[in-house]
């Protein structure tokens, strides 16, 4: 036992490179048998994926948020992807004003809670909020059927879920839905990396000026009960490795722990060259499909057993730069 | 809408504070109407828990993992809850003898990957092992119904899941099965905090000396493909807010990167006042079935529509310091 080697690597979410075995050839006669069934993993076939079926994000759909450089000195920034129409459009247009008007600039990360969410905004809770901000209501934390497409819906994804009675992909965003019943209703759903508005008790849905990301496992408790506005798609690790707050509700309690955000800006209001290129892979394609089968059943050689179903939320997009930006 | 008040506090897992509403008294007639029904949340019923509720966790299942200090000059101890018979124990048999041995000290932290695991042992790959560990078989990932009580589990819970027939706890873990078929098996999941045993490919099922813990979504592909042996019970935060690896699968590439491991001891090997006394709520008293039916359900005033159900990993098992101690 002790000649064991215990390098002991337990499978990346998406490793890079794609050996022979990726594309799908028939395993070569060895007179040692290759490992397991030598399929893919979910990133050798993302990383096969043709270029056509991957989409470029709009520069209004991000935004870039700086964070003040770390003890090192290193630069901290991290990009937020806004969801797409029909869902959450009201504290969105909040959220682009917000940027608009530089009012996060010189706010704070002034929660982060170990499980749970980082949080940011205004420390102080005085700062004005500047005038034209809707008031949303809570009817839009759902969205109903005759705005989306079921038709794309269905053919995104449909595994057994704990939370709702189906859950799938449009446009590459994580959604679920009640649609057995006779006024369906879609949602989208809080995963890893999902961006919320803050808010108090209801009737109060939050302005958008104060946001968290989701850093543990999925609180989709959360669902339709506070708004899902985007998903951090880079830098997510300047948020999830933040100490962990002291005060109630694991709030920072003192001046100290918070974190200075520089600046949030729409990428489309930044200079060309500072605008983040980045791309998705579409929950449309026979790629996504296929990297959906491979996330439920892992048959790539670390795995013994595949698990035969996988839910939403350990499903997560495949975004990446557009090579060579 | 500039005069909302904008310190938004989305609903933390464990509140603590036990309001009157909390007692199930009706509420009180007011001109106002009370916010939601006023039920109460999931930490205001764990705090109700009568002492008999609450299982003392033995010394010699307790791993205490001392780190460096962090930059700031502060301790940071690590505490894992070894699974009990009848799971893992081989694994877990190797583990005590490794840190009886001290095996583990001057090891390190060698890899944090974002939303997956933090993951420890020898960087050199050199050190010896100690003689009699033991080789486990895959089979040993799962567990046989006949060696577990089916009626326990089945008290515990049954709510639907993505990834296997049914899932449950027993002795307050969380467990999945395939018991819809003929030959049931049982096994432990990995959810945040799971605590597993880092191998190579099949058929290497990892000595115990390479562990990781989860710090991310339930990545629950890995059930039945890796074995858990435990859960972090308290400090899991100097894990999961590590800096993130920059090397292949996130693990770090320098030395000055890896975090020390100074020291790995049962508990029941220290001095009895370095003992941590912790305890766990019990998966068979009425507390534990009003709990997870809050989680599925949460009706506390902060929310507006309950879910309905809840993920198996979104129930985190309540563990708590001994009062006093």
């Amino acid at each position: 036992m002790a000649q064991i080697t215990h390098l002991a690597v337990i499978a990346g979410l998406l490793t890079s490179g794609v050996p022979a075995a990726a594309k799908n050839e028939p395993p070569a006669a060895a007179s040692k048998p290759e490992p397991a069934a030598a399929a893919p993993s979910p990133g050798e076939i993302v990383a096969q994926a043709s270029s056509d079926e991957w989409v470029r994000i709009a520069p209004k759909d991000l935004l870039v948020m700086n964070l003040a450089a770390d003890g090192q000195g290193k630069a901290r920034q991290v990009i937020i992807q806004l969801m797409p129409p029909p869902f959450s459009q009201g504290w969105i247009d909040n959220i682009r004003k917000l940027a608009a008007t530089h009012w996060w600039d010189g706010t704070s990360i002034n929660r982060v809670q170990d499980n749970y969410v980082a949080q940011w905004g205004d420390a102080s809770e005085k700062k004005p909020l500047p005038a034209g901000l809707a008031t949303v209501p809570e009817s839009e934390y759902t969205i109903s059927s005759q705005a989306i497409s079921d038709a794309r819906y269905a053919a995104g994804f449909s595994e057994r879920d704990s939370y709702a009675q189906s859950v799938g992909f449009i446009d590459s965003w994580p959604l679920a839905s009640n649609n057995a019943s006779s006024e369906p209703t879609y949602w989208p759903v809080h995963c890893y990396g999902a961006v919320g508005v803050g808010r108090n008790y209801a009737p109060d849905t939050g302005s958008g000026a104060e946001l968290y990301a989701v850093i543990g496992h999925a609180p989709r408790h959360l669902d339709r009960n506070i708004a899902v506005v985007g998903r951090v798609v880079e830098g997510i690790e300047y948020l999830s490795s933040l100490p962990r707050g002291s005060g109630p509700l694991d709030f920072y309690e003192t001046e100290a722990e918070r974190v200075t955000i520089n600046s949030i800006r729409l990428a489309s209001e930044l200079p060309t060259a500072q605008q983040p290129q980045l791309e998705y892979l579409s929950s449309d394609g026979a790629t996504f499909a296929r990297y959906v089968d491979a996330r439920a059943n892992r048959r790539d050689p670390f795995f013994i057993q595949p698990a035969g179903g996988v839910d939403i939320c350990n499903v997560p997009v495949p975004v990446r730069r557009v090579r060579g930006k």
